[in-house]
């Protein structure tokens, strides 16, 4: 282990990163977003969240909106921060520099934990999952979405097509060789880290959480049809996992 | 919907479907069933067991002589359940003809339900949980194995290879298109329903238990290389997936 990795504050990555959020018409917005706000609870007022790779604090700035009592967003990449904390006018929210896996200065307990499409970054899935599952109140709730094993399987993360450049198929190998793949975001070398599900799945139920949900889910026609370049992609293999568990009561 | 499928009582169907079990030299005596057997309780004393798609009631006897008080199998197969009840002379084992989706005569309360390799014939898996989880007595369990849903999503289910013949990666396409998917397994038209993991997961969730485990299982060195021809391609890719799930006190 050579300690969390830290793509963010590359600048070239960064860049690129600061572009595509901008935009905000990726799939992010029109699939994994609502399908992540799908699984947490309609009413988030009086509660403390947690939320894990917060980026440039939108979520966080939202649950205030919608009612939180207090938020705490961590991200390892200081350049993230440093604009989320420029868009936050609200003491309530505190932004905390530290790696998902070392969780340092995050005190619990927290109602709710969130997590977008930051645990496929992390080395040490169990180990976390373990430590969020300590970091919440009894009832409290943690929901995170991750790439699809069924896609980070293959670091090459692309489909296989014919001459005509049609997709064929998606291809699979190499789903039970847990650990670092290689890929090519913005920049070279952007390591995730692939799971099988059994490991997502039984790392939850292992840290003592109850399965509230699993999610695979596919662009719906309308919006994400309009903005997603070849979006009927995502419905012939699911781009996305989400999982939400709960500490027992 | 045109009933259930019951391909067993195709004689061809069933001629080759009898020597394959005659051998016992599969994948699914070396991977399946004890992966299935790892997630039933260590003790089946007094407990009352129902097991779904029981073919020739190795299971059933099996349960019997680890303690269990009763057994019931069912079965949509007439020859099947001929074959089992010559093989059984135990009058604490009962054997019914009917469809998994049915459960006719099959009465509750169980302390344990089984199904191996059977759910993926069964048309409304949603309905069927729910049935099953009926059935189970408070604290009951519900483990089962099937085709894992990134076997099903394509019809063909074979490996891309080289000229050469060597296997390139698992095709996979049309995931989250769930509905029957015709295949040749000894006979032309064996009909399978390919459902995705959420449909899986969630139907449980839905019906009221708590999910206990979730299991990708790959063939370890041993036995397995010994008996199951390219055996290492089982790595690169699940064969099964299996679900525990307990029905709350």
């Amino acid at each position: 282990m050579t300690g969390p990795q830290n793509i963010y504050d590359d600048p070239e990555f960064f860049a690129g990163y600061a572009r595509l959020r901008a935009t905000a018409t990726g799939l992010n917005e029109a699939l994994e977003q609502p399908a992540l706000r799908s699984l947490l609870p309609e009413d988030l007022h009086g509660l403390r969240v947690l939320d894990l790779g917060c980026g440039f604090g939108d979520f966080a700035r939202e649950a205030r909106r919608r009612g939180a009592r207090e938020v705490v967003g961590v991200d390892v990449s200081a350049r993230m921060l440093e604009r989320a904390a420029a868009l936050t006018p609200d003491s309530a929210i505190r932004y905390v520099r530290t790696s998902i896996e070392a969780l340092d200065g995050a005190d619990g307990p927290f109602d709710l934990a969130v997590s977008s499409l930051a645990l496929h970054y992390v080395e040490d899935y169990r180990g976390t999952a373990a430590r969020i599952a300590g970091l919440l109140a009894p009832g409290g709730l943690f929901a995170f979405s991750v790439e699809h094993p069924l896609c980070t399987a293959l670091a090459r993360q692309r489909w296989v097509r014919d001459a005509e450049g049609r997709a064929l198929y998606w291809p699979v190998d190499g789903y039970r060789d847990e650990g670092p793949r290689s890929t090519r975001w913005f920049v070279d070398g952007v390591i995730k880290y692939h799971r099988t599900i059994e490991t997502y799945v039984n790392g939850l139920l292992d840290a003592g959480l109850a399965l509230r949900r699993l999610l695979e889910p596919e662009p719906a026609d309308g919006e994400a049809a309009r903005v997603v370049p070849e979006v009927e992609l995502h419905r012939r293999r699911p781009p996305f996992l989400l999982l939400a568990a709960r500490k027992p009561d």
